[in-house]
């Protein structure tokens, strides 16, 4: 019978952290501290009612360290805040003796990772990145037919998720805090190419507009046409979202398949299993060519 | 054919925002603007992809001002902040030459109501508090069978809707921002029983407990006693919740019925019937006896 | 013997407060409330210790609005805050009833000025725009002498005021907040040579680099060829700052007499001395094309 | 030749940081990088215009991990947030490998101080607290005098700095956030108290009021009647303010001689002469318990 890891999480007001708590609950694990300079966090009595919480970074730190003194320190650190902010905190939970949980991009450039690789190197801890789409039923067909295959492949991948007005008025909206969209959305797609027909052997053709990116890309085992958008605009007629990978003519549709993912991320890290930042060193550097 | 309404809404990025753009989406008209302090406003594309948003008063304002000045102002401004904030944000929107609905409570003090009544009285607009608890199916029963009841009645209302830490931590934790759980949880609940029982004849007991308030009240047509909570320890085994009226010994559960009430307050306050301000004044003076 | 004016000042916090703050005092009036984001703002208390302090708006429009309602109205809000917000923070000025005395710019785009002067108009009261440097004895002199010249002028401006790193990174640094260089530290150098060499005739020539702009105006008096800079390796050798105006070969030094400027505009306002938002329309069209 | 010392000062942008600056652009050494919530900190071109600054703590750690990594890490790391920061802010210096010199009161509370002693132990460097009172000229000499004496004293204290209503809105107005008057204003006062007369034998008596504190202490050498407070309405008549120490009848002025004593301070630090967390149980304690 496995013990019961205690986590903490930072960012737990936003998006994306319903889902980890999600996930932390179903494998039987608990969250007893979380922070966020958003207040708006009652999803926490859904799942973890006893869990403090903490509206300022240091009063966050001063209870960790209390609970680390008297031998409660927490297992894991769970970080789901903008991602400018990432590395700051994947460093803060090494620094409190914890193995850090970090969602998507993992930093937003090169230099980041490389000091990213050292904090982790100089620690007894390991910092694991979220990148759930690896799991996508559709996705780990594709990986194992392509890793079967001989020869290139033609793909063209179309991602096409539009947002509201408010996407650029927020923090995803500032490229120095998201990283602009071929990051913040695109890290997802491209970490799905490179790991699937990798690596990558060059940037072939690139244009960003304000709301939708597109290019080409030489990858070892393809040839691929990308576009990401964010821009309404750019839907077939009456569609919500467009997410499709066309491998040699072929349709992979992701419009599904999403749910329970982030727990089988939880699942295989808590068990070992790691995408760690120095395996992340091609999508960083792909992702910074990208802007 | 009756025409498309123009709203704006601040706090769009707090818990209970997501209620009114509902409502205001299921009654046929349209949000164009909206502001949180809080980026964290994706729910916006689900119902309103093309409206504006702001992370600041000042940009918000400019806004409005400009679409007035273009001869396309907003008909109504939905105020769903934080409490303390209402009376300012209620004034706003007169200001700016719109009607207003408001969430419970719409101010924290007497002489908060009186300044907002002398704000509407001076403009051209009016100010529609949301108490949607007076729709609830079974709420509307008892009020008319109270109404056509002789004699007093013996009543008791429990209402235990437990909080994890974090609300202690946010505004609603904070009594010169919430007005404290009295207020901000019990103010639906006092109007339910000034609403059919009242008028108030007097406080006769009260017990303040940080985390549970309870005490007895004498009105009109009934003698009640009272008990709010947010604490856990104070359910009955295994329970979510306790949410219940027990008048002249019947039981009246409020946990189901919810859905659905904000949209009913809409439609009759686009159709002219209103709560006002003028309404409110035993309300809110009661609400600021408890504290 | 005049009567006392009641001021309330936004901005407090800021680095150009205390002029104002001065002022008022030197004057003999009273500033009854204040706000600020920051609430480092103990300088307050140097010259209206009973002043009363808001760190939201909302407080603060509370608090004036109770004033007016008791007969204490403010007869004054001064507005020192970001550029970006001085519209807003003007037209609130209005609606409570207030003459507005407002930092330079006023305003960042033309179109924030046409909505300036329409709330101007729909009001009873009026804004003045503070330009201090009109009333600098080196200044004074010069606009007489040119009114009485016929013919062309060269001019050469040279404004090197550097500023470190933290520049860059506060709302100074923020096109979308300061307007950039050439409106945050150019609005008086372009007020000067409108109002004294002006009207505009073209914009000859312009380059913006990131911490210094330069160019070349023809104003209906003038050739002009500027400079501003807020960079360090812009200074001659081992001089703090450069400012100085040279007309037709002769040196005006700007380096010294700013002291007490703030109080002569006071006076001035006070007495019914009014840059007004209409008098703004060329200096306000000129910084949106340098940008 | 001593070397240049290399300074990160978290805080810039409040009241007390000037004086260190001052002090440390005075003996000499440099402060490379800064931080405040607070972007008003153009001070900081006074001193180090070529010091960086940062608004998120996120950043300035990003910056100071990455100097750090470059063999250009900090020897010191200056602490004048607001109070309740402190101990998180300490930590955070040692853990960047640097010695913390921080502001009065080094923390709130016992625990926190024992918490901060503890991870002092574990790094390789130390924390000092500012404590500049006891450099003042008048406090020295008694200092000496009182060492030298035999018996008891009757002691006298009283501590009147008026503030306006900014104070109390202000973190110095949150007990939570500055520990309250007695804490803020008076731990200067009662650590002179315990360090010329302690040990401290008992608190005989206390009052707090909102403004204004006062009571006895039993102390090894003296008996004190002590009187703190903010309020104008404590001061003799056209006074500013009153600080006094009347030791045996005999008056010790300290309205003056403040100029100059965090230079003091830091020069007695860089040479290794420290006021340690573990030099200031007792009067934590004391703080403590005055509240």
């Amino acid at each position: 019978m496995s013990e019961i890891k205690r986590f903490a999480i930072m960012g737990v007001g936003g998006y994306v952290a319903p889902k980890h708590l999600q996930a932390i609950y179903d494998i039987g694990h608990v969250v007893i501290a979380a922070m966020d300079v958003n207040d708006s966090v009652g999803i926490l009595d859904r799942y973890f009612p006893k869990c403090q919480f903490f509206k300022e970074f240091e009063r966050f730190e001063r209870f960790l360290t209390k609970e680390k003194r008297e031998g409660r320190g927490i297992d894991y650190l769970t970080v789901c805040t903008p991602n400018y902010l990432h590395d700051a905190h994947c460093r803060f939970g090494l620094r409190m003796g914890a193995d850090v949980i970090c969602e998507k991009p993992l930093v937003l450039n090169p230099w980041n990772l490389e000091a990213l690789i050292e904090a982790e190197t100089q620690s007894d801890h390991q910092i694991a990145n979220i990148l759930q789409l690896r799991h996508h039923p559709e996705i780990a067909k594709l990986k194992s037919k392509i890793d079967q295959s001989q020869g290139r492949h033609q793909v063209i991948l179309n991602y096409i998720t539009p947002r509201g007005g408010w996407y650029d008025v927020s923090w995803k909206g500032d490229k120095t805090k998201s990283g602009g969209t071929t990051t913040n959305i695109g890290v997802h797609l491209f970490d799905l190419l490179l790991w699937i027909y990798g690596p990558l052997e060059g940037v072939v053709s690139l244009d960003n507009l304000p709301r939708t990116s597109l290019g080409s890309l030489r990858l070892h085992k393809a040839d691929v046409q990308w576009k990401l958008s964010i821009d309404f605009a750019e839907l077939p007629n009456g569609q919500p979202s467009l997410r499709q990978i066309i491998c040699d003519g072929e349709e992979i549709k992701l419009d599904y398949g999403f749910d329970g993912l982030h727990k089988v991320c939880y699942e295989r890290i808590v068990a070992g299993e790691l995408i760690r930042p120095k395996d992340l060193r091609q999508l960083i550097d792909l992702m910074h060519q990208l802007r």
